[in-house]
Protein backbone atom coordinates (compact mmCIF):
# COMPACT_ATOMS: atom_id res chain seq x y z
CA UNK A 1 0.00 0.00 0.00
CA UNK A 2 1.78 3.31 -0.95
CA UNK A 3 2.51 4.89 2.43
CA UNK A 4 1.81 8.27 0.81
CA UNK A 5 -1.74 7.85 1.22
CA UNK A 6 -1.28 7.41 5.02
CA UNK A 7 0.73 10.76 5.14
CA UNK A 8 -2.65 12.02 3.34
CA UNK A 9 -4.47 10.68 6.25
CA UNK A 10 -2.28 11.96 9.44
CA UNK A 11 -1.48 15.14 7.50
CA UNK A 12 1.92 14.44 7.55
CA UNK A 13 4.71 14.06 5.21
CA UNK A 14 7.79 12.68 6.50
CA UNK A 15 11.48 14.49 6.16
CA UNK A 16 12.91 10.73 6.99
CA UNK A 17 10.91 8.29 5.24
CA UNK A 18 12.73 5.79 7.18
CA UNK A 19 11.55 6.87 10.16
CA UNK A 20 7.64 6.17 9.07
CA UNK A 21 8.93 2.36 7.94
CA UNK A 22 10.46 1.71 11.15
CA UNK A 23 7.59 3.04 12.92
CA UNK A 24 5.17 0.69 11.03
CA UNK A 25 7.58 -2.29 11.72
CA UNK A 26 6.44 -5.04 13.65
CA UNK A 27 9.26 -6.92 16.10
CA UNK A 28 8.62 -10.10 14.09
CA UNK A 29 10.16 -9.19 11.10
CA UNK A 30 13.92 -8.29 13.20
CA UNK A 31 15.58 -5.22 14.29
CA UNK A 32 14.95 -2.30 13.47
CA UNK A 33 11.35 -2.37 14.27
CA UNK A 34 8.63 0.14 16.10
CA UNK A 35 9.51 -0.97 19.88
CA UNK A 36 11.58 1.75 20.81
CA UNK A 37 9.12 4.21 18.78
CA UNK A 38 6.15 3.40 20.82
CA UNK A 39 8.13 3.48 23.64
CA UNK A 40 8.45 6.87 22.86
CA UNK A 41 5.31 7.75 21.21
CA UNK A 42 2.88 6.06 24.65
CA UNK A 43 5.15 9.04 26.24
CA UNK A 44 4.61 11.90 23.87
CA UNK A 45 0.89 10.70 23.63
CA UNK A 46 0.08 10.55 27.18
CA UNK A 47 1.70 14.20 27.46
CA UNK A 48 -0.21 15.82 24.80
CA UNK A 49 -3.06 14.32 25.49
CA UNK A 50 -2.99 15.69 29.52
CA UNK A 51 -2.62 19.44 28.20
CA UNK A 52 -5.30 18.85 25.66
CA UNK A 53 -7.45 18.18 28.88
CA UNK A 54 -5.99 19.88 31.08
CA UNK A 55 -6.25 23.25 29.35
CA UNK A 56 -10.44 22.02 27.76
CA UNK A 57 -11.45 21.04 31.51
CA UNK A 58 -10.20 23.80 33.70
CA UNK A 59 -12.83 22.80 36.82
CA UNK A 60 -11.42 19.05 36.82
CA UNK A 61 -9.59 17.42 39.84
CA UNK A 62 -6.33 16.07 38.65
CA UNK A 63 -7.65 12.49 39.68
CA UNK A 64 -10.64 13.18 36.92
CA UNK A 65 -8.13 14.39 34.49
CA UNK A 66 -6.24 11.17 34.87
CA UNK A 67 -9.59 9.06 34.47
CA UNK A 68 -10.13 10.71 31.20
CA UNK A 69 -6.70 10.59 30.11
CA UNK A 70 -6.55 6.80 30.66
CA UNK A 71 -10.07 6.50 29.07
CA UNK A 72 -8.35 8.21 25.41
CA UNK A 73 -4.90 6.25 25.44
CA UNK A 74 -6.06 2.74 26.35
CA UNK A 75 -5.37 0.25 23.87
CA UNK A 76 -8.60 -0.01 22.13
CA UNK A 77 -9.41 3.76 22.02
CA UNK A 78 -5.82 3.08 20.25
CA UNK A 79 -6.88 0.61 18.01
CA UNK A 80 -9.96 2.60 17.20
CA UNK A 81 -7.33 5.28 15.89
CA UNK A 82 -5.48 2.62 13.52
CA UNK A 83 -8.73 1.16 11.97
CA UNK A 84 -9.88 4.85 10.88
CA UNK A 85 -6.07 5.22 9.46
CA UNK A 86 -6.72 1.29 7.63
CA UNK A 87 -3.10 1.64 9.56
CA UNK A 88 -3.62 -2.59 8.82
CA UNK A 89 -2.99 -2.18 5.18
CA UNK A 90 0.52 -0.55 5.84
CA UNK A 91 1.88 -3.06 8.55
CA UNK A 92 5.03 -4.53 7.91
CA UNK A 93 4.76 -7.75 9.51
CA UNK A 94 6.91 -11.24 9.72
CA UNK A 95 5.20 -14.25 7.96
CA UNK A 96 4.13 -16.01 11.17
CA UNK A 97 2.22 -12.99 12.13
CA UNK A 98 1.08 -12.03 8.64
CA UNK A 99 -0.61 -15.90 8.81
CA UNK A 100 -2.09 -15.43 12.12
CA UNK A 101 -3.82 -12.41 11.37
CA UNK A 102 -1.64 -9.63 13.35
CA UNK A 103 -2.95 -6.63 11.08
CA UNK A 104 -6.28 -6.89 13.14
CA UNK A 105 -4.77 -7.56 16.61
CA UNK A 106 -5.84 -4.93 18.48
CA UNK A 107 -2.65 -4.90 20.76
CA UNK A 108 -0.36 -4.40 17.68
CA UNK A 109 -2.54 -1.65 15.84
CA UNK A 110 -2.56 0.08 19.33
CA UNK A 111 1.50 -0.08 19.87
CA UNK A 112 1.56 1.06 16.20
CA UNK A 113 -0.21 4.28 16.77
CA UNK A 114 1.98 4.92 19.49
CA UNK A 115 5.45 4.15 16.62
CA UNK A 116 3.90 6.23 14.74
CA UNK A 117 3.38 9.21 17.14
CA UNK A 118 7.02 8.57 18.28
CA UNK A 119 8.11 8.88 14.35
CA UNK A 120 6.24 12.06 13.85
CA UNK A 121 7.66 13.33 16.52
CA UNK A 122 11.54 12.83 16.19
CA UNK A 123 11.21 13.55 12.40
CA UNK A 124 8.94 17.08 12.95
CA UNK A 125 9.24 17.59 16.41
CA UNK A 126 6.29 18.71 19.72
CA UNK A 127 4.65 20.90 17.35
CA UNK A 128 3.77 18.50 14.47
CA UNK A 129 3.01 15.59 16.59
CA UNK A 130 0.31 17.85 18.59
CA UNK A 131 -1.01 18.46 15.57
CA UNK A 132 -0.99 15.07 13.99
CA UNK A 133 -2.54 13.65 17.57
CA UNK A 134 -5.35 16.77 17.08
CA UNK A 135 -5.64 15.08 13.79
CA UNK A 136 -5.56 11.17 14.56
CA UNK A 137 -8.07 12.33 17.39
CA UNK A 138 -10.45 14.73 15.56
CA UNK A 139 -14.14 13.74 17.05
CA UNK A 140 -13.32 12.13 20.19
CA UNK A 141 -11.28 15.20 22.51
CA UNK A 142 -14.36 17.02 21.16
CA UNK A 143 -17.18 14.67 21.93
CA UNK A 144 -16.34 13.49 25.45
CA UNK A 145 -18.66 13.00 27.60
CA UNK A 146 -16.31 13.84 30.21
CA UNK A 147 -18.37 12.55 33.14
CA UNK A 148 -19.53 9.12 32.08
CA UNK A 149 -15.66 8.01 30.49
CA UNK A 150 -14.52 5.44 32.55
CA UNK A 151 -17.12 4.76 34.96
CA UNK A 152 -19.19 1.86 35.33
CA UNK A 153 -22.73 1.37 34.64
CA UNK A 154 -23.69 0.70 37.95
CA UNK A 155 -21.86 4.17 39.39
CA UNK A 156 -23.15 5.94 36.88
CA UNK A 157 -26.76 5.05 36.70
CA UNK A 158 -26.37 5.72 40.89
CA UNK A 159 -24.93 9.16 40.30
CA UNK A 160 -27.80 10.16 37.95
CA UNK A 161 -30.96 8.61 39.73
CA UNK A 162 -29.18 10.53 43.43
CA UNK A 163 -28.76 13.52 41.25
CA UNK A 164 -32.68 13.81 40.26
CA UNK A 165 -33.03 12.74 43.70
CA UNK A 166 -34.65 9.48 43.54
CA UNK A 167 -34.37 6.10 45.33
CA UNK A 168 -31.14 3.63 44.30
CA UNK A 169 -32.04 1.05 41.61
CA UNK A 170 -33.16 -2.34 42.51
CA UNK A 171 -31.63 -5.21 41.12
CA UNK A 172 -33.04 -8.51 41.46
CA UNK A 173 -31.48 -11.95 39.77
CA UNK A 174 -34.60 -12.99 37.68
CA UNK A 175 -33.09 -16.55 36.57
CA UNK A 176 -30.03 -18.82 36.57
CA UNK A 177 -29.42 -21.47 33.92
CA UNK A 178 -26.78 -23.69 33.03
CA UNK A 179 -23.89 -25.57 34.99
CA UNK A 180 -22.44 -24.48 38.10
CA UNK A 181 -19.39 -23.72 36.41
CA UNK A 182 -21.23 -21.99 33.55
CA UNK A 183 -24.38 -20.49 34.87
CA UNK A 184 -25.99 -18.06 33.31
CA UNK A 185 -27.86 -14.91 35.47
CA UNK A 186 -30.22 -13.18 34.10
CA UNK A 187 -30.94 -9.69 36.51
CA UNK A 188 -33.78 -7.07 36.32
CA UNK A 189 -32.98 -3.54 37.39
CA UNK A 190 -35.98 -1.09 38.20
CA UNK A 191 -36.11 2.88 39.43
CA UNK A 192 -39.55 2.64 39.99
CA UNK A 193 -40.14 6.14 40.34
CA UNK A 194 -38.22 7.12 36.65
CA UNK A 195 -40.64 4.41 35.35
CA UNK A 196 -37.69 2.54 34.29
CA UNK A 197 -37.30 -1.32 33.88
CA UNK A 198 -34.49 -3.07 32.21
CA UNK A 199 -32.39 -6.72 31.81
CA UNK A 200 -29.24 -8.22 31.63
CA UNK A 201 -27.51 -11.17 31.54
CA UNK A 202 -23.73 -12.29 32.32
CA UNK A 203 -21.65 -15.27 33.47
CA UNK A 204 -21.84 -13.34 36.93
CA UNK A 205 -24.57 -12.09 39.15
CA UNK A 206 -22.35 -8.85 39.23
CA UNK A 207 -21.93 -8.93 35.12
CA UNK A 208 -25.58 -9.71 34.57
CA UNK A 209 -26.10 -6.17 36.72
CA UNK A 210 -24.23 -3.91 35.07
CA UNK A 211 -26.03 -4.87 31.62
CA UNK A 212 -28.86 -3.93 33.20
CA UNK A 213 -27.53 -1.01 34.57
CA UNK A 214 -26.62 0.14 30.82
CA UNK A 215 -29.82 -1.11 29.38
CA UNK A 216 -31.62 1.41 32.30
CA UNK A 217 -28.88 4.13 31.79
CA UNK A 218 -29.36 4.02 28.23
CA UNK A 219 -33.26 4.55 28.80
CA UNK A 220 -32.79 7.55 31.36
CA UNK A 221 -30.96 9.41 29.34
CA UNK A 222 -32.12 8.58 26.24
CA UNK A 223 -36.02 8.90 26.77
CA UNK B 1 11.84 33.08 50.63
CA UNK B 2 11.99 35.20 47.42
CA UNK B 3 11.07 33.57 44.49
CA UNK B 4 13.80 35.16 42.26
CA UNK B 5 16.20 32.91 44.12
CA UNK B 6 14.03 29.56 42.85
CA UNK B 7 13.99 31.44 39.65
CA UNK B 8 17.46 31.75 39.09
CA UNK B 9 18.24 28.13 40.52
CA UNK B 10 16.05 26.87 37.58
CA UNK B 11 17.20 29.19 34.98
CA UNK B 12 13.70 30.39 34.28
CA UNK B 13 11.80 33.73 34.91
CA UNK B 14 8.17 33.08 34.51
CA UNK B 15 5.38 35.35 32.50
CA UNK B 16 2.88 34.63 34.68
CA UNK B 17 4.36 34.82 38.32
CA UNK B 18 1.05 33.16 39.25
CA UNK B 19 1.57 30.01 37.87
CA UNK B 20 4.74 30.08 39.65
CA UNK B 21 3.27 30.49 42.99
CA UNK B 22 0.07 28.17 41.70
CA UNK B 23 2.85 24.99 41.26
CA UNK B 24 4.57 25.67 45.13
CA UNK B 25 0.91 25.69 46.70
CA UNK B 26 -0.10 22.18 48.63
CA UNK B 27 -3.56 21.16 48.62
CA UNK B 28 -3.69 21.76 52.05
CA UNK B 29 -4.02 25.86 51.34
CA UNK B 30 -7.22 25.24 49.71
CA UNK B 31 -8.07 25.78 45.76
CA UNK B 32 -5.80 26.78 43.59
CA UNK B 33 -3.33 24.73 44.38
CA UNK B 34 -0.88 22.37 42.19
CA UNK B 35 -2.61 19.78 42.19
CA UNK B 36 -3.37 19.78 38.02
CA UNK B 37 -0.28 21.25 37.31
CA UNK B 38 0.87 18.05 39.11
CA UNK B 39 -0.59 15.69 37.09
CA UNK B 40 0.54 18.25 33.63
CA UNK B 41 4.31 17.84 34.89
CA UNK B 42 4.63 14.39 35.71
CA UNK B 43 3.22 13.47 31.74
CA UNK B 44 6.09 16.31 31.09
CA UNK B 45 8.56 14.81 32.89
CA UNK B 46 8.45 11.44 31.82
CA UNK B 47 7.78 12.36 27.72
CA UNK B 48 10.93 14.43 28.03
CA UNK B 49 13.12 12.20 30.00
CA UNK B 50 11.88 9.38 27.04
CA UNK B 51 13.00 11.60 24.60
CA UNK B 52 16.47 12.14 25.89
CA UNK B 53 17.15 8.20 26.96
CA UNK B 54 15.69 7.75 23.45
CA UNK B 55 18.37 9.93 21.59
CA UNK B 56 21.56 9.44 24.66
CA UNK B 57 20.85 5.20 24.20
CA UNK B 58 20.48 4.04 20.80
CA UNK B 59 21.04 0.72 21.42
CA UNK B 60 18.63 -0.04 24.51
CA UNK B 61 15.34 -1.90 24.19
CA UNK B 62 12.37 -0.02 25.09
CA UNK B 63 12.14 -2.71 28.36
CA UNK B 64 15.55 -0.97 29.14
CA UNK B 65 14.18 2.39 28.38
CA UNK B 66 11.37 1.63 30.64
CA UNK B 67 13.26 0.65 33.17
CA UNK B 68 15.58 3.38 33.33
CA UNK B 69 13.16 6.41 33.17
CA UNK B 70 11.22 4.52 36.08
CA UNK B 71 14.36 5.05 37.51
CA UNK B 72 14.41 8.90 36.90
CA UNK B 73 10.80 9.99 37.62
CA UNK B 74 10.55 8.08 40.65
CA UNK B 75 9.58 9.54 43.73
CA UNK B 76 13.20 9.34 45.27
CA UNK B 77 14.85 11.02 42.57
CA UNK B 78 12.68 13.98 42.68
CA UNK B 79 12.83 14.61 46.40
CA UNK B 80 16.60 14.55 45.59
CA UNK B 81 15.77 17.17 43.08
CA UNK B 82 13.83 19.47 44.94
CA UNK B 83 16.50 19.54 47.99
CA UNK B 84 18.61 20.49 45.84
CA UNK B 85 16.86 23.57 44.84
CA UNK B 86 15.66 23.80 48.39
CA UNK B 87 12.38 24.15 47.77
CA UNK B 88 11.34 23.07 50.49
CA UNK B 89 11.90 26.48 51.91
CA UNK B 90 9.34 27.88 48.64
CA UNK B 91 6.53 25.31 49.63
CA UNK B 92 3.53 27.19 50.31
CA UNK B 93 1.70 24.79 53.08
CA UNK B 94 -1.24 24.43 55.00
CA UNK B 95 -1.16 25.00 58.69
CA UNK B 96 -1.66 20.76 59.72
CA UNK B 97 1.29 20.74 56.65
CA UNK B 98 3.42 23.37 58.32
CA UNK B 99 3.13 22.33 61.67
CA UNK B 100 4.07 18.25 60.64
CA UNK B 101 6.89 19.14 58.73
CA UNK B 102 5.32 18.80 55.42
CA UNK B 103 8.32 20.70 53.76
CA UNK B 104 10.85 18.10 54.67
CA UNK B 105 7.81 15.34 52.96
CA UNK B 106 9.47 13.62 50.20
CA UNK B 107 5.89 12.89 48.73
CA UNK B 108 4.93 16.85 49.19
CA UNK B 109 8.27 17.46 47.19
CA UNK B 110 8.41 15.20 44.42
CA UNK B 111 5.03 16.45 43.63
CA UNK B 112 6.05 19.87 43.62
CA UNK B 113 8.88 19.29 41.39
CA UNK B 114 6.41 17.75 38.77
CA UNK B 115 4.10 20.86 39.11
CA UNK B 116 6.68 23.09 39.02
CA UNK B 117 7.17 21.47 35.21
CA UNK B 118 3.90 21.92 34.55
CA UNK B 119 4.23 25.26 35.29
CA UNK B 120 7.19 25.81 33.31
CA UNK B 121 5.79 23.98 30.43
CA UNK B 122 2.15 25.69 30.56
CA UNK B 123 4.32 29.51 30.83
CA UNK B 124 7.40 28.81 28.31
CA UNK B 125 6.06 26.04 26.00
CA UNK B 126 7.89 22.30 25.66
CA UNK B 127 11.54 23.69 24.96
CA UNK B 128 11.81 25.69 27.33
CA UNK B 129 9.99 22.64 29.48
CA UNK B 130 13.14 21.04 27.99
CA UNK B 131 15.95 22.69 29.03
CA UNK B 132 14.70 23.28 32.49
CA UNK B 133 13.96 19.63 33.57
CA UNK B 134 18.34 19.58 31.64
CA UNK B 135 18.84 22.20 34.83
CA UNK B 136 16.71 20.03 37.60
CA UNK B 137 18.40 16.14 36.37
CA UNK B 138 21.89 18.29 35.63
CA UNK B 139 24.42 15.28 35.77
CA UNK B 140 22.14 12.98 36.82
CA UNK B 141 21.32 12.13 33.17
CA UNK B 142 25.03 12.49 31.78
CA UNK B 143 26.55 9.96 34.83
CA UNK B 144 23.59 7.02 34.86
CA UNK B 145 25.06 4.15 35.26
CA UNK B 146 22.27 2.34 32.29
CA UNK B 147 23.38 -1.34 33.09
CA UNK B 148 22.69 -0.97 36.55
CA UNK B 149 19.68 1.52 37.11
CA UNK B 150 17.15 -0.36 38.83
CA UNK B 151 18.50 -3.86 39.57
CA UNK B 152 19.04 -4.96 42.95
CA UNK B 153 22.23 -5.61 44.55
CA UNK B 154 22.83 -9.64 44.27
CA UNK B 155 20.87 -9.10 40.50
CA UNK B 156 24.07 -7.00 40.10
CA UNK B 157 26.73 -9.02 41.35
CA UNK B 158 25.69 -12.15 39.83
CA UNK B 159 25.76 -10.41 36.32
CA UNK B 160 29.40 -8.73 36.99
CA UNK B 161 30.74 -12.51 38.50
CA UNK B 162 29.31 -14.38 35.48
CA UNK B 163 30.80 -11.27 32.77
CA UNK B 164 33.67 -12.47 34.67
CA UNK B 165 33.30 -16.26 34.46
CA UNK B 166 33.30 -16.89 38.35
CA UNK B 167 31.40 -19.06 40.20
CA UNK B 168 28.34 -17.27 41.61
CA UNK B 169 28.79 -15.29 44.96
CA UNK B 170 28.50 -17.37 48.26
CA UNK B 171 25.99 -16.20 50.96
CA UNK B 172 26.35 -17.27 54.53
CA UNK B 173 24.14 -16.59 57.51
CA UNK B 174 27.13 -15.74 59.95
CA UNK B 175 24.68 -14.56 63.44
CA UNK B 176 21.17 -14.13 63.98
CA UNK B 177 20.21 -11.99 66.98
CA UNK B 178 17.12 -10.59 68.66
CA UNK B 179 13.82 -11.52 69.65
CA UNK B 180 11.92 -13.65 67.09
CA UNK B 181 9.88 -10.91 65.73
CA UNK B 182 12.54 -8.43 65.83
CA UNK B 183 15.71 -10.22 64.43
CA UNK B 184 18.69 -9.24 62.85
CA UNK B 185 20.59 -11.40 60.32
CA UNK B 186 24.30 -10.57 59.39
CA UNK B 187 25.55 -12.52 56.39
CA UNK B 188 28.89 -12.95 54.27
CA UNK B 189 28.87 -13.15 50.91
CA UNK B 190 32.19 -14.52 49.50
CA UNK B 191 33.48 -14.92 45.52
CA UNK B 192 36.74 -16.68 46.50
CA UNK B 193 37.90 -16.54 42.82
CA UNK B 194 38.05 -13.06 43.13
CA UNK B 195 38.99 -12.83 46.40
CA UNK B 196 36.14 -10.54 47.69
CA UNK B 197 34.44 -11.27 51.31
CA UNK B 198 31.99 -9.33 52.57
CA UNK B 199 29.29 -8.90 55.26
CA UNK B 200 25.56 -7.07 55.12
CA UNK B 201 23.22 -7.40 57.64
CA UNK B 202 19.43 -6.26 57.83
CA UNK B 203 16.07 -7.80 59.39
CA UNK B 204 15.61 -10.26 56.96
CA UNK B 205 18.06 -12.94 55.26
CA UNK B 206 17.04 -11.71 51.98
CA UNK B 207 17.69 -8.05 53.07
CA UNK B 208 21.40 -8.96 54.42
CA UNK B 209 22.03 -10.83 51.72
CA UNK B 210 21.24 -7.60 49.63
CA UNK B 211 23.49 -5.31 51.94
CA UNK B 212 26.33 -7.62 51.52
CA UNK B 213 25.86 -8.05 47.88
CA UNK B 214 25.55 -4.40 47.41
CA UNK B 215 29.34 -4.27 49.56
CA UNK B 216 31.19 -6.58 47.25
CA UNK B 217 29.31 -5.36 44.40
CA UNK B 218 31.54 -1.91 45.37
CA UNK B 219 34.60 -4.05 46.24
CA UNK B 220 34.38 -5.58 42.77
CA UNK B 221 34.17 -2.67 40.90
CA UNK B 222 35.89 -0.30 42.62
CA UNK B 223 39.28 -2.58 43.01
Amino acid sequence: MPLDRLCHTIRYRFSDPRLLRQALTHRSVGVPNNERLEFLGDSILNCIIAQDLYRRYPKLSEGELSRLRAYLVKEQRLAEVAVKLDLGDYLILGEGEMKSGGYRRPSILADTVEALIGAVFLDGGFTRAVEVIATLYHGMLENLDAKAVGKDPKTLLQEYVQSRKCALPQYTVVTTSGEAHRQNFEVECAIPELNIRSHGSGSSRRGAEQDAAKAAYRQATHA
